[in-house]
């Protein structure tokens, strides 16, 4: 009986790996920064299948124990084919078979997701959307990303490009976006962004948003209006969801999320004023349970979905 | 072998009836009027009830041909139990177990859904939908309606309230709206906006809509400009789905859709500058097919699969 299974989670910054077992917990884990290998596109997948064959190993196991492997990547991965459509932060990836590259080299069988959508299984089978059937993952970080399930499954959208949370518009006419629209829920509340607008709101350019959730604990009444306004953006652009999709749920995680506290009261006080009433009377916002891990556990619900769909 | 559904829509202004056939063809109607039952529950399904009746006899066929009957009734639906929650125009009604009491009465099966809902089935099977796995429908006119096709099915959300395109905020501020919140696309493009606006524009109490379309077919250039603004405001709206959903198709029907000459291609057009690559790429937008059949049509779908899955 094949016991556990690996997650790796491929980010612009760390790669992380995980052994994860039956009940979704984490066993043994493996790490190295992705930017050594950044710009080498092979020597990067060389890297991941190094340090998976080391975890098996440093555990005593072998691949027969290995259920699969589940990666999860930041941009569109084509999950069917598991083909990596393309990395917007990681040069050089651009329709990369990585499901047969990794299958080929490790003989365990290999799935590849988007890094939100797997953080969205994650969250959803063992974290703070449990038994939930409608619900949204938002991550609030360098960029705001989003992942759905919908009618009881994770929705992936046409082209494997859906749950893009932080490129709904808030405004018809806003600030200009890296994703060459405009005025997207992203411009105003990305870490970037908050970023600078704490620096002008402090006279303090080395100010970080740690620095501004400490001040706000104290009582700061300008840190408690910034963590406020940054909640009533983030509450406006889930009125637009919530009345679209009548969800259950929104579990909020990513870096931002540290400072729930101070989010998310009001993030929920606009929903329930904001939006329709059977939908806000319905809809429940909640903290993400998994933090950094969500991802690495969430792609042992992948490959579980994906050995059992074959 | 039973060869036929009937369909009733049910609006705030008319009942329309239609006996449908297997190839989603409507081969017989009836029509009365909402307003002279409207405020009295009883009598309005004792009409609905009287006219399906006289269309079976009409046509010389008996309860042993008819496989079902489909209604779609404009609001909250819970098309599980079959029972209407409320419907915002129609007063007196609140949680009304209409499957139960049509079964009863006509001794055929029965089935319930929410308008745009059965618009949406319709579009989709036997209109500008087919074929397509994750599309939305929306329904221009006094309201803005919406239907979800994700994954190959409609999509009812947790509380048979999803849809409500209309009420997705365009911006962080704007006008009131009936929902309770502001700034909704509704109040950018429901019929008595632009009613109201082009009234303005054309220092005109009386112009109507089809005025102004007409005006724009001639050539003058504030009625283009008018049309191009409502167009404006609904790819704007679009965008935020569009980047979140994934969609294939946006089909738009309703009342305003009949200027789609003057609102395709500038839809179209926000969506391509504003929406990320991959998603605009893949999104196509186009006029409904169907005009005012597709509820009865569509009510056609709701039956069979209904049928299909006891």
């Amino acid at each position: 009986m094949k016991r556990y299974t690996i997650g790796v989670d491929v980010g612009g910054t760390n790669v992380r790996l995980g052994l994860v077992n039956r009940s979704g917990a984490i066993v043994a884990r493996a790490f190295f920064e992705t930017k050594s290998f950044c710009r080498n596109k092979k020597k990067l997948i060389g890297a991941i299948i190094a340090q998976t064959w080391d975890l098996i190993k440093r555990e005593r196991l072998a691949t027969k124990d290995i259920l699969g492997i589940g990666l999860g990547l930041p941009g569109p991965i084509d999950s069917k084919r598991g083909v990596v459509n393309f990395l917007p932060n990681i040069p050089g990836w651009k329709n990369v078979p990585l499901k047969n590259i990794i299958q080929k080299k490790l003989h365990i069988p290999a799935f590849l997701d988007n890094d939100v959508n797997l953080i969205t299984l994650g969250e959803w089978t063992y974290g703070a959307g449990i038994g939930c059937q409608n619900l949204l993952c938002m991550t609030l970080g360098t960029g705001v990303g989003g992942g759905l399930v919908l009618n009881g499954a994770l929705y992936r959208g046409e082209g494997f490009a859906a749950g893009e949370l932080g490129h709904m518009p808030l405004n018809e006419k806003g600030p200009d976006c890296n994703c060459g629209g405009f005025g997207c829920f992203e411009c105003y509340v990305g870490n970037a962004r908050l970023q600078k607008s704490a620096a002008k709101i402090f006279k303090n350019k080395s100010i970080q948003l740690q620095d501004v959730f400490l001040l706000a604990k104290q009582g700061n009444t300008r840190a408690i209006r910034f963590w406020e306004e940054t909640a009533a953006h983030i509450g406006n652009a889930l009125v637009g969801v919530v009345n679209l999709l009548n969800i259950r749920l929104v579990v909020i995680g990513g870096g931002v999320s540290n400072n729930y506290r101070f989010l998310g009261p009001k993030i929920t006080d606009v929903i329930k004023r904001r939006a329709m009433k059977v939908q806000s009377k319905m809809v429940k916002v909640v903290r993400a349970k998994l933090g950094d891990d969500a991802g690495i556990i969430g792609a042992q619900v992948l490959v579980k979905e994906a050995i059992r769909e074959r």
